[in-house]
């Protein structure tokens, strides 16, 4: 068998520290236990996810400007994406639901919606490959929600919840709003994992918003929402990302029952967040 | 971007089946609790990873023979390994090792063995996958423990302490034979996780044992092999993961030190068992 020679040193090294903080991810999810001790787990096990997804950004961004984008590390981009953005966000969903003792249809429900979860997110990656070696144009458009969205309105639910156990939103319910959240999670999981495996376009986020020359309203509100992020990270990143999982669709149908196509690539991020 | 169009279903379900089996590995490790009650679950985790084997070498063999073997088959093959031969054995590591009660060192060393096998364990994959591509020859050996050789390894060993919960063993010392199973798993664990990327070469034992055609004698074998298996299968499986795993480069070592390379590829199996 010929040998493979000489890989590119600090983008494997990013691809793998996504694939660590994903694997951390799942052993934090694991030692949620249902008690208050274990409640605290959810947010580190969240920001794990959206660790990951930043060492996931940044190796294909180090690699393009160094050059040394290769066949190999597309391969490992994409296998340490499964750790990450499949399984780990799957785990912690199993986390997120009932328990077995209160409800057990309910939790078998569960983990059948966090096993077709693994299985959209394997498959979204498996065809993103197969297209992108076909694709020449470089398209700012992805089909299909891409399996770091999705990780990530999972991520953003368990680091709210980890929020509420740490006493950050003391004056409230708790226990309704957790129960709201488990109900959440549990119908949004199942939507993200269908979208993933749709053909609805997705804007490419980094690239729209950090790439090329733009109107300088468009710095302007990506410093707006810099700070909205700051100020309540918790609702922020809930906002964010589930308004990208579900809100693109949502408009993509609006557009279409009104017979008229959505705007082709170019018109992207900024119409889809003033509308 | 082009949009890929057909695919086969029946090896595209048997695929996914070892994702699903791989994902299941992971949730039952993770009722793991420490307990009495929870002990049980290794051997279920265990023979789940086993059955995700099983999957993915039907996967391969039924798109070979209806002849719809693809890219998108391949990549999806090697994700699915990921989750079920990367994740869920390193995860399950994590709860064979001593818990964080009685000894916090030890546990942080099993944390960052656990991390690092998952890191080999997608290395090998991607590898595998760059290296298989360029491959016309269609070798009958492996560069590296295969990932599902290594996963074997610590799935038979969570099988046996599985089984020693469950009272198959009585009349033995549980608590010495665990500390024993503990401090194996963990030394073990170490050495197959570089085994996988180093370029020591495996022979293909499904290719070599089950295709082309071969002496009489070889059908013993096989036979007399099954017969163990099925009589004690508990430590069957640990004796024939862990010689595959740590036996075929210790006869490489000894072979290299008398200064023999090892006999070609042809050799094979036989031979590696004869010894």
């Amino acid at each position: 068998m010929p040998i493979l020679k000489k890989i590119a040193v600090l983008p494997t090294l990013l691809t793998l520290g996504n694939a660590v903080c994903g694997f951390a991810a799942i052993a934090c999810a694991g030692k949620i236990d249902g008690t208050e001790v274990g409640e605290p787990y959810f947010a580190v096990s969240g920001w794990l996810i959206i660790l990951a997804m930043l060492f996931d950004s940044l190796d294909g961004y180090v690699a393009r400007l160094a050059r040394t984008a290769s066949k190999f590390g597309a391969e490992l981009d994409s296998l340490c994406d499964a750790v990450s953005f499949g399984v780990a966000p799957a785990f912690l969903l199993m986390r997120m639901g009932p328990g077995w003792t209160p409800a057990p249809v309910f939790h078998q429900l569960l983990a059948c919606i966090a096993a077709l979860y693994v299985v959209c997110a394997v498959l979204r990656l498996a065809r993103f490959n197969v297209e992108a070696a076909l694709d020449t144009a470089g398209s700012r458009r992805f089909r299909g929600l891409p399996s770091p969205g999705a990780a990530g309105c999972l991520a953003s639910l368990a680091i709210l919840r980890g929020d509420l156990a740490m006493g950050r939103w003391s004056g409230i319910n708790l226990e309704m709003v957790r129960g709201g959240l488990e109900v959440w999670s549990i119908l949004g999981a199942l939507a993200i994992a269908l979208l993933m495996v749709s053909r609805i376009p997705y804007p490419h986020l980094t690239k729209q918003i950090l790439r090329g020359r733009r109107p300088f309203s468009h710095l302007i509100q990506v410093i707006l929402a810099v700070f909205v992020l700051v100020l309540a990270r918790e609702l922020a990143l809930v906002l964010i990302f589930w308004i990208y999982g579900l809100g693109i669709p949502a408009r993509y149908a609006i557009l279409r029952s009104l017979r008229r196509e959505p705007r082709p690539a170019a018109a992207g991020l900024d119409d889809v967040f003033r509308r």
